[in-house]
């Protein structure tokens, strides 16, 4: 696209009310707007990173028989006094609202209640399972403090897979298959490198529940990781009990700051209880299903790739959830310089990469560089009066110091590399 | 897809609770399911539709320059009060809910001001319009009454685009530009035949706002229809003075039930100005940005396809949108046909064809013709054994009565055609 036309434009200053790093950026370079703390719209290059994450997790949950469906917002007060969650003494962070005519409604916080409630219409029979089904979401939380841009917000987007299964043996078959999605997930949005699999509270039912925890300064979690291992255990099930249990010591642990990126549970019957969602075995019996939940917050995601991976000068996207693939940048008013710019734009948009082309003309070198940087886009290209004077184009990659010059074969070489 | 694993299933009773055609059909077809009077949730068959009307709109939306985003649905009471649209007893259909830690927030009913307000931190000056911005988004209207299935929600999904121009002269361009992009979605979707450009009251600032009205029984609208010149009059404003600015003559005029299913209007300054939003003209003196306001209810869109286009077996969803584009049926249990069937399968989907096989062994051939009716995919492929016996498949559109039947070539060159 054409940067003339991109409607946001980078702040040269930083938001005076955001203390996160992830917020500062993003607000800086255009990608979220702040309309409440804990709650942001986001911008068309902030939506393109969000879309990018989402097809990313649609894959990975579509490979292990996942059914996307969509759920309402406005949740029945019903289902969620059937399960015990209705009570704000109990659930602390309920948005709730009032029907004119009557009746109160919730704002969607979690999804196990419309889930089990829309499946109990269709589970009768041991044929009809197993059955995983997820929707994407916005989700409302009524935090009262809101401070960490969108690694925590009162408002954010959300992708949540519930599992339904005849029993423990067929849910720990899925368990282990969404474990293994949720890491190509991580590594796919380029922090798999620096996410644990870490042993947490596993609530009721489970001995553990198993976060997917990224190290980061910012985070809110301590964890103990184990490097060669890599896995973890969470403070809060920090003991000599459970590290030996995992067949871990103490001595090769080392603690860390850490955000949750992703949380996978075993539930058990603790929902389809009082659901009563049971289905007739072969033997005609009634059994309930067993659940299990895995969740993932996807603004939570792009802040913290935002945290890990950028650096003093801005963003650095993975070529993975990048808004565009190649920022191309014009320098100048040469005549020639803008006529082999857009020529090349318009080649490589044939070639169906995508490019943000800067062909704004009242931009020096150095403000047009800075933009690039804070951007975060993978690679630079620049055309100029010196690059076309050595035969081609400058190339850089955001994480690079130094870019090369070459001509058009080679820059389509480097573009459209698999990796990309 | 495996019909065996898609988790809804045909419901033979009607529900109860319903009483318009399309939340009836839609139900029972396993499309959605109710949560609330006016509050339905997305199964994976109505989230396929939904998601095909949505890209033939985004389509549309960035044909004509459209920048897409996501705002927020909680909304800062404070900018609603710039606009004067906060208070309960101007606008009747807010849902508010309360911030923990004090204060009132509300859920989006409709966008102009959230999108204004983003471009205030934007628009200076005169190179920077004009612009074009939508979102897709969850919006919330607190009727009283909510009988008309997904025509008209309480929680609906939505699309608005918003235009930014920086006079009369340009918006107007821009206004013919949209006018041209809905009748281009409406008849992709299939329902162009039915739907006319409706000349309303305009408001505030022109003399007309222009909705789209898809004659139906099921409508709430009373329109005026010129067939020839496939333009109408809303009821509300079908005055002589109207008829004759419009070139009209009442003799020619029909009364039909009607539902509008899009809506544009010029919005002048009643927006930019309590938001200020100018810009400096060349000769750096202020102007206020002109704006219009382009909304379109997917939901409601999907409804309206049901209600015109349905029989009394089921749905018949236009090839566009439909959720897959074959039904293919395996009978009976003769090992040939289940290889043949399941043969097929592979091979439609190695061509990319979308394909919903009925792969079932349980079902009797006139359960499945009945499914297979009730859903509506537009054509349906039989195989069985009386069709490998005379040499192949049978295919039949749902709009047809006879099939006939083709081998797989022939099969093929069907499915693939341009209309595809």
């Amino acid at each position: 696209m054409l940067q003339s036309k991109l409607f946001t434009k980078t702040k040269k200053e930083s938001p005076a009310d955001e203390v996160s790093l992830n917020a500062e950026l993003l607000i800086k370079a255009g990608f979220i707007s702040k309309e409440l703390a804990g709650i942001y719209s986001y911008l068309p290059l902030g939506l393109r990173v969000i879309k990018k994450i989402e097809n990313i997790i649609r894959e990975e949950m579509d490979a292990i028989g996942g059914q996307e469906m969509k759920t309402s917002i406005l949740q029945n007060k019903e289902i969620w006094e059937k399960s015990g969650r209705w009570s704000d003494e109990l659930v602390d962070n309920w948005f709730k609202t009032k029907l004119k005519n009557g009746g109160e409604v919730g704002l969607s916080w979690t999804n196990e209640e419309a889930h089990a409630n829309i499946l109990k219409q269709y589970i009768n029979s041991y044929k009809d399972l197993p059955i995983y089904t997820y929707d994407f979401k916005d989700i409302f939380r009524n935090e009262t403090r809101s401070k960490s841009g969108i690694l925590r917000g009162r408002e954010f987007y959300w992708k949540a897979l519930y599992s339904f299964s005849k029993n423990e043996e067929e849910h720990n078959i899925f368990y282990e298959k969404a474990k293994q999605a949720y890491k190509n997930i991580f590594a796919r949005v380029g922090i798999g490198h620096l996410t644990y699999l870490t042993f947490a509270s596993g609530g009721t039912f489970a001995k553990f529940s198993h976060e997917f925890q990224t190290l980061t300064g910012a985070g809110e979690d301590t964890i103990y990781i184990d490097e060669n291992k890599n896995i973890a255990i969470n403070k809060e099930v920090y003991i000599d009990e459970v590290i030996e249990s995992l067949e871990l010591k103490r001595e090769n642990l080392i603690e860390k700051k850490a955000i949750e990126v992703g949380n996978i549970f075993s539930l058990g019957t603790k929902y389809s209880n009082p659901f009563d969602l049971k289905y007739k075995n072969e033997n005609g019996e009634d059994n309930l299903v067993i659940m299990g939940s895995y969740g993932i917050g996807l603004g939570r995601l792009m802040g913290t790739v935002v945290e890990t991976l950028s650096d003093d000068k801005g963003i650095i996207w993975p070529e993975s959830i990048a808004p565009f693939s190649v920022h191309l940048l014009s320098l100048g008013k040469d005549e020639n310089v803008i006529k082999e710019s857009s020529s090349l734009y318009e080649y490589l948009k044939s070639k169906n990469i995508e490019v943000l082309y800067d062909d704004r003309e009242d931009l020096s070198a150095g403000e047009k560089f800075a933009d690039s940087d804070l951007i975060g886009i993978p690679y630079r290209v620049v055309v100029s009066k010196r690059s076309l004077d050595f035969g081609g184009f400058e190339i850089k990659k955001r994480i690079e110091k130094e870019g090369k010059i070459i001509n058009k074969d080679e820059l389509l070489t480097i573009l459209l590399k698999p990796s990309h």
